[in-house]
């Protein structure tokens, strides 16, 4: 740049989402870091990537606030004792201790061998186990990730391993961590021996907003064929879900649990977190909230997004959409970069998102897009920087 | 935008090249001027789209300058009359009357039937009808595009038709508008009869400056199979070159001749027209004088540029390379457009394009791309303005 030398320092704030099958958010967000600072050493780059509550949750929400990884061993899906951790938000004194918890690190699918992808017998213990190791670390503050789960017990391992007894209709316990399918004989659920400093915490769920327990689009019907499922053992585990939601809507006094938003996340692990007076949110809005992304809006002059994808869905609860909605609020202008722009993609205009590019360079299959990623999210970024600095300038000297 | 409207105007020199293949340049042009448009309204756009001297080039010129189209008849590429046209460019009063002539206009390659493509029997009298209609019209000054011919006499045709005689050993004149193959008997030419009014004239060629006459590289060799003609015709058109730069080199008295750079042009046109006294000039360097771009750029905050390809050879006298070098001249900040992105681009930062971005929006293939183009130009062209006004927003905050 002939001029940028004259130009004061920029802050910019770095809020991707991964690009899916390709980048990690966290990954995303080096990349367009790199990019920047290659135009301009001298920028203030704060990364916030942002995530669903799925994999990779915990170190991302971890990295954005400068927290701390724990590490402990739980049971994992199938019953085994897995390696396992959870996170501590960093944060400034005399704030609230707060864990994170992806339950995909202790009931994930990823961590159930090909050959024992029977939803029905997975179990969610580890979960619970989890949350334990959380207050014994001091959280008082717990926010639970869903997604990329393995299970589909309702929650139930993680009710046992907090305390609660499932029981049968004479009165007997239902096995230990045996999975959605012995929710089957399930009668009642004494929830009178739960952990006593879970009351006392606050527990938010960050949920899929559109995943619902049970009914045709209920998450074993939807679910469970991706996690192992045959036809027949989705039909029973459907019914599981149907007498689990059954003895929760008594317990929850709520007639909606079968069809309530959320409620089938992780299968249907966010049902079995209401149980213990968790509250369910969207995923995006309680990240954002617990990353404390308004205060970190106050001190910069630029927000860069990402996402796999920009087009007309992006508005409808998308990264983008989300980030831009709360720049927007402090008058931040808002670009975003895209693995691909798609149709309809003009409507962002209107939602706060003041530009958007693609790094796509050439004619080029979308293999090699993948493949190039890294490199491809970097020079656009670049790119990005570059055309800003061109606007600084001119706006500098009028 | 949120607060673009509290910017002031900006002014934009768009000067693209075509996207070969694709988009021809003023397309390419009016096409990122309504993409600018669309961003802001009351953007104050020139546009200067820049050719090369093939086709399109009179009417680039023209309109670039605001001037007019002359309609004329002349003798085609295989002797049939042909409705043909130069240019007189606009400008201001006092300035000397200056005509373009694009060769291909009376002699190129789309005007030669498919089945009549033997370059050996085409002729340039056309072009030679083209200078005396340019002189008719008052011009005091002729620049001749080169590109996109169908012809290889060395121009022959032109002189005949400005009064040269082509003679043989015996002193008899050669054969009018017979094409390159009668070069083959060339023993003199006569000059004394030329049109007086054609050395009172200056006279500019714009050539690819490597194309040479002779030679392994040279026009016979590398173009006339692209001209249709076959390996035994090629020989002896290389050989009808090899005279006609012997007795040239005698005139010009210059050892030269056969490698000259751009002595190759158009099928040895511009050999051809050294004869009379023109001046063979790099294409983009002189058509860059003759629209006086200099004088562009002292009315604008902005010059955007386009090409097909943005990538390591950009620098070696593409159009985006040679319009950032005169843009730099007046500090101005250059933004490329491009096609296709390819290996080595960033080498163009450091000769003056402060930023390059690509048209793709997606993994897509070429043919795509190609079909797409319009929109997509426009697209990148409203992107690029978006990111720049967001940069001006934050320059004027600061």
């Amino acid at each position: 740049m002939a001029r940028h030398t004259d130009t004061p320092s920029i802050r910019i704030l770095v809020c991707p989402s991964g690009f899916k099958g390709s980048l990690q958010p966290g990954t995303a967000a080096d990349c367009i870091e790199a990019g920047i600072l290659a135009v301009e050493p001298r920028a203030v780059v704060r990364k916030v990537p942002l995530v669903d509550g799925g994999e990779g949750f915990t170190h991302a929400l971890v990295a954005s606030t400068g927290g701390t990884i724990h590490r402990v061993s739980v049971t994992g899906p199938v019953g085994d004792r897995i390696d396992s951790f959870f996170g501590i938000l960093g944060g400034n004194p005399g704030e609230p201790c707060t864990a994170v918890i992806e339950m995909a690190a202790a009931a994930g699918l990823s961590l159930v061998p090909s050959n024992q992808r029977h939803p029905g017998s997975t179990t969610t213990f580890g979960v619970g186990e989890l949350i334990l190791a959380a207050l014994d670390a001091g959280a008082s503050r717990i926010l639970v990730g869903c997604g990329d789960s393995g299970t589909c017990d309702g929650g139930a391992g993680m009710l046992q391993a907090l305390g609660a007894r499932l029981l049968d209709a004479h009165g007997m316990s239902l096995p230990i961590a045996a999975g959605g399918d012995s929710l089957l004989g399930l009668a009642s659920i004494d929830l009178s021996r739960i952990d006593d400093r879970v009351s006392k915490t606050q527990i938010d769920v960050a949920v899929n907003w559109h995943n619902v327990l049970c009914g045709p689009g209920g998450v074993a019907n939807i679910f469970g064929p991706q996690k192992g499922a045959t036809p027949e053992q989705t039909q029973l585990l459907s019914l599981a879900m149907e007498t689990f939601a059954d003895i929760s809507s008594r317990i929850l006094r709520d007639d909606g649990v079968r069809l309530n938003p959320g409620g089938g996340a992780s299968g249907g692990l966010g049902t079995g977190l209401r149980l213990v007076g968790a509250r369910l949110r969207p995923r995006y809005e309680i990240v954002m909230q617990y990353v404390n992304l308004t205060g970190i809006f106050e001190d910069c002059d630029l927000v860069l997004t990402a996402e796999g994808g920009i087009d007309d869905q992006t508005p409808r609860g998308k990264i983008p959409a989300e980030v831009a909605r709360l720049a927007k609020k402090h008058n931040l202008p808002v670009i975003a970069i895209a693995g691909t722009i798609g149709p309809g993609a003009r409507v962002n205009y209107d939602i706060g998102i003041d530009a958007f590019t693609c790094i796509i360079q050439r004619p080029m299959t979308l293999d090699d897009a993948v493949s190039e990623a890294e490199r491809l999210t970097k020079e656009s970024a670049e790119s990005v920087m570059r055309m800003v600095e061109v606007g600084r300038m001119l706006g500098k000297n009028r």
